[in-house]
């Protein structure tokens, strides 16, 4: 019993001590204020497309994937090209929502390769009392090399937006991320 | 080839019938302006927490995990308690950052159970010209039944806050996760 | 293109060399005789469960959830105590079978603890032509202390039985699970 | 608590009618008799490599990956092509064992689409005492069409070997996978 005690006053410590911005004076209480979220814009990724390979009805539902075949991406931070190989593979779920889950590799200017996975959920509301609304938002998960300059792409959550703009004739068709870092 | 172009049209005319708001008139350029992201708070959770369980350095990392005893929440659409019995599986990845991966469960005040999955991302600066900062922020989960009040929870992404008060003596330790919907 | 040709041999190269087993002197032909597969046994949990939490239908088919209130488990190797607190998360798919996820904790009778992740995927055929028949095989995955003796359960993979032993009135319900490792 | 000890009864019955062949007439004890594990071969595939891009050093390990470009599979029940386009995506973690994470698509000859997730586990023993060897194993998991003659690739758990033949000048580079359906 001691012992639990002491670890747990041990793990909170330790976590007060290495995230000081998790440490309260007073006891938070369920209901009191909270922090703002904010999502801060980072970089775009142009994705260009290939054609839909559909698998159809699964053990978990609808399943189709969409080949990734390059593209380039840009923000203030980081620049470089998409390359091509990824895929973006999709689920409409049984309750109708579709998942997209996107593997691809970033190769920015300078050289470095960096790994993503974008999970994206579409939801498109069935009646007018639907809280969500029409829905395309999604997380990202980056890995980029620890000692790169791109680092600070393992070290937050990220967010994204999904953008498809009306097809061209003869243009390869593609979709714009847009990508946020959670602060 | 033909078909390959059909079935792309197909596809982004039927994400654009489904999806409105995805579609527009002119295709977005890499840089365009970009929507702002909003997450609003829709309730937070009192976490009770049991004895820390130390697995000890493993073969992803630093393992360790805590037992989730019980707890409350309460937001303006949603109450309820912590159903006891989940857990929160921690590891301390080689790059310094800490991940906790808790799956637990909610049971509102008319009867329904929800299925939690909170992912949380600890990240502390080793130095100044960490554009991270100290970040403790996470994505939550859910899954709740189709027909409850609560299915608005199977159709957004949430984030979330990790905040840790001061211990106080014979009180249980607690956490408090701050729940907002990604609009 | 030279670098690239050299990076397959170095990586194919470092592979052989890792791993001495996967090499072969001439190129292996689809349709080549394949080795066998063996399963070893390596120790039986009984794990004790406590009453059905049922959340119904929801986002990605039935989902419900038994808590996990203890148990023990023994072979020649390893034994010891399932901790309690842990939860079997399950969903019943569109297409009809069921998937469990259990995750625990194992307490070994020289004090170390190992992290469980039990996958298990229940399948009952629907006509007497279903070649999979009725079904109920888990994978394993195990987080060991690498400083222990049970080091050895993180480098190879695990696979499982599931029995259902016929409820006893007054008995905790339990569940027998047989663990093998995949040589 | 009459309802608890109820919707175990139900739960273990539903399992026990819908599963016949978990119940059993006598309560299993720890350490009892085991079924004997059975993996039969079911397919090979021969399945085309890129060049490695090498991401280097991230956030759980050493990351890279490896472009799959195509190649063919084969087997009594089921014949066809390796979708170009999948990656295998690599981690070397923090332990030293490497585990790959191929996700790609495979073609048969009469025109489904079927995809397959293959999670590798590479371990060489450092030292003689090892009791896991060398090791190249793997779990497969297959999403095809439920409506296709491949549907029993949905309803059982699958394993694999991984075979890298010696490279051959002028050749494509290839590794040679062997699938088994655990009985």
């Amino acid at each position: 019993m001691f012992r639990k005690s002491f670890c747990i006053a041990v793990l909170v410590s330790s976590l007060i001590l290495s995230i000081p911005s998790l440490a309260q004076d007073s006891p938070a209480s369920v209901g009191a204020t909270h922090p703002e979220l904010h999502a801060v814009h980072v970089f775009d990724e142009k994705v260009t497309i290939g054609g839909l390979l559909n698998i159809g009805k699964s053990k978990f539902g609808e399943r189709r994937l969409i080949p990734i075949t390059g593209g380039t991406f840009k923000g203030p931070d980081i620049e470089g090209v998409v390359v091509p190989g990824g895929a973006d593979w999709q689920l409409t779920r049984p309750d109708g929502d579709t998942e997209l889950n996107a593997r691809y590799t970033l190769k920015t200017n300078d050289g470095f390769l960096i790994q993503v996975v974008n999970h994206v959920l579409l939801h498109t509301p069935k009646n007018k009392d639907d809280k969500a609304g029409p829905y395309a938002r999604s997380v990202l998960d980056f890995e980029a090399p620890s000692d790169s300059p791109y680092d600070w792409l393992n070290h937050s959550i990220f967010l994204g937006t999904l953008t498809i703009p009306q097809p061209v004739p003869k243009d390869n068709p593609y979709v714009v991320i847009g990508v946020y870092r959670l602060r």
